[in-house]
């Protein structure tokens, strides 16, 4: 494996893992219909922050940015909606 | 403002956002002494995915992804270890 190539695998096995750990919250949330212990202000923050990513994405043409970062907000936006749903339903 | 620095200031408000966005969670969890919502594997591949960018970071001698990595990297490793000890504390 040349230096680059090297390089460019951490690179995109970073995006890929802290894209896809959000699977396993979303799963959790879904199957045990809590997520009191997930705070609201960190998921609003980290929405904010990937919409940010997917437009400096976009600005830079960044496809690795774009792809990871729309995938994460998808995860998120998903935990912020089931959190939004179990909290109601548990008052 | 130019198009540079534009597209810089959404760079750096990403980084920053998805940084300080776990900041709120470590709150939580240690005000609560829970985080039983909160995924043990998502906490893992996260942990690991950071590894790879701190890697990243260091290879390509990009410091703005080694300082938002490395902070975030703390906050969830803290997240991680009060995860773990308020779960031993409970059984």
């Amino acid at each position: 494996m040349t230096d680059y190539n090297y390089i460019d695998f951490f690179g995109f096995l970073a995006a890929l893992l802290t894209t896809i750990a959000f699977l396993p919250q979303l799963y959790k949330t879904w199957q045990t219909k809590s997520a009191n212990d997930v705070s609201l202000i960190m998921l609003i923050l980290f929405l904010i922050g990937l919409i940010c990513w997917i437009i400096y994405g976009l600005r830079i043409n960044s496809i690795p940015i774009l792809v990871a970062n729309i995938i994460t907000f998808i995860f998120n936006f998903s935990i912020l909606i089931l959190k939004i749903v179990y909290s109601k339903n548990n008052h």
